[in-house]
């Protein structure tokens, strides 16, 4: 998917959800472990009932992996699934040295025909490089992450510098913001700021807004550029807004709600 | 394994020698292509011949997964068919949120049986400890990597201190030295000292001797201490010695070279 056809979708649906498909055995609802596939099941059934709202899914993969091979089965199913009209980022959060991140690459961008897929950053430009030789493919590359733990050394400053932000200088150089976006997680304000000013025309994917604590409007206020430039990720409160056999229902609620409160922000980007 | 059981390996095989498994289907011999499950006997073969050297090994998940669910069948016979007395690194270079972590630290160690995992320490602490939860399993963090991207980051400087300094400062009080180890590339002997320095009593797992330009000596000269400590990998050298029919041979025999170079070092060492 190209960054216009990215553009026009969020048009279209006035959205910029990503909807997290993070199945768990655990949490799904009871009735569904009884099927063939239950990890496929839960995702096909939120994927029907959200997919009028949510111009992305972002399948974890830690989620398939814990199940084998059988789970991997599961997540190639379910990306193959996701309407192409959405944008399909495998959260793999893979980085090897080049040749290894170039089979990494074929796995998620040939064989399961995803469209992005997140990278960690700590090994370096040839660990990012052979995900960026895909055409019309995109590298989410980890900058500052919504988790606690993103203090220890992504906020590390030195010389008036924090961590965070020499990844986001060095990399701008590695791509473009037509195959290249950011993990930017959305717990501080004034972080987000910081990031938008260091890359302006790059799509931000922005975790952490509803059970980790983040605000939409927040978000935009500071994240957002022209043309949106955001992919803000709800998993939890959308996937298991309800543990019941109502689950999709619950599910498409909010995130038809999330869509709504998007809408009129979408309203006065300039696209 | 345990650390007290890892260095009784090293005394006993005097060798501290990890060979990467690595199976690149346009690299393998040709012959095994004709097999069921050619990534499998290819690992298979090599570790038949190998073993009597080797106290670790290491599959790489990426050239797994490429093959989709078969290929992750074929890495869990893989991992599977791995001698008890060598320790199991997954190197996986994983790492998410604290959840998420540890669903990969279940995959690993649980359904695999892996010993230990490679783990990528962008997002911190709570990307880590979820791994360190298990008795008698590893982490291998990311420190200093031995490709040319580690200058991007891990060398950056700021008040004095390079980011793998402080990620070796803070990771060593989230685990210690007998559930955690760091990968310390073999590329730069100054900096091989500067890790040794920070994390005295922690093993090493050190690629990039021999193919990528690193020398056995140096790495013993100024990365080992009284224990040893280090695990030295050799991939392609060993498993692409050949790429004929006796390919199995000659991997035994460069196995067999590194550790009568090993058995030298393991002599000098008060174990």
């Amino acid at each position: 998917m190209t960054k216009a056809e990215l553009i026009a979708q969020i048009k279209e649906k006035q959205s910029f959800l990503c909807v997290g498909l993070d199945p768990d055995l655990d949490k799904i609802p009871k009735h569904l472990l009884e099927t063939s596939d239950p990890l496929f099941e839960f995702c096909k059934q939120i994927i029907d009932s959200t997919h009028p709202y949510a111009i992305a899914y972002k399948p974890n993969t830690a989620f398939f992996e814990c199940h084998g091979a059988k789970g991997w089965e599961s997540l190639c199913k379910t990306i193959a699934y996701i309407p192409k009209n959405c944008l399909i980022i495998a959260d793999a959060k893979r980085g090897d040295i080049g040749n290894t991140s170039g089979y990494y690459a074929k796995t998620f961008f040939e064989h399961m025909q995803a469209d992005a897929i997140t990278v960690a950053p700590y090994m370096g430009s040839d660990s990012v490089l052979p995900f960026l030789q895909f055409e019309n493919k995109w590298v989410v590359l980890l900058a500052l992450t919504s988790n606690e733990g993103a203090k220890d050394f992504q906020l590390t400053e030195g010389n008036g510098k924090a961590l965070f932000e020499i990844v986001l200088e060095k990399s701008a150089q590695w791509g473009t913001p037509e195959n290249m976006m950011y993990v930017v997680g959305a717990t501080r304000a004034e972080d987000i700021a910081r990031v938008r000013k260091l890359v302006p025309d790059h799509f931000f994917l922005v975790p952490g807004v509803g059970t980790q604590g983040g605000d939409l409007d927040t978000v935009v206020k500071y994240g957002a550029n022209d043309h949106c430039g955001l992919l803000v990720n709800s998993s939890r409160a959308i996937i298991y807004a309800s543990s019941g056999t109502d689950f999709a229902i619950e599910a498409k609620k909010e995130a038809l709600k999330m869509q709504a409160q998007m809408a009129l922000h979408v309203q006065r980007f300039n696209m």
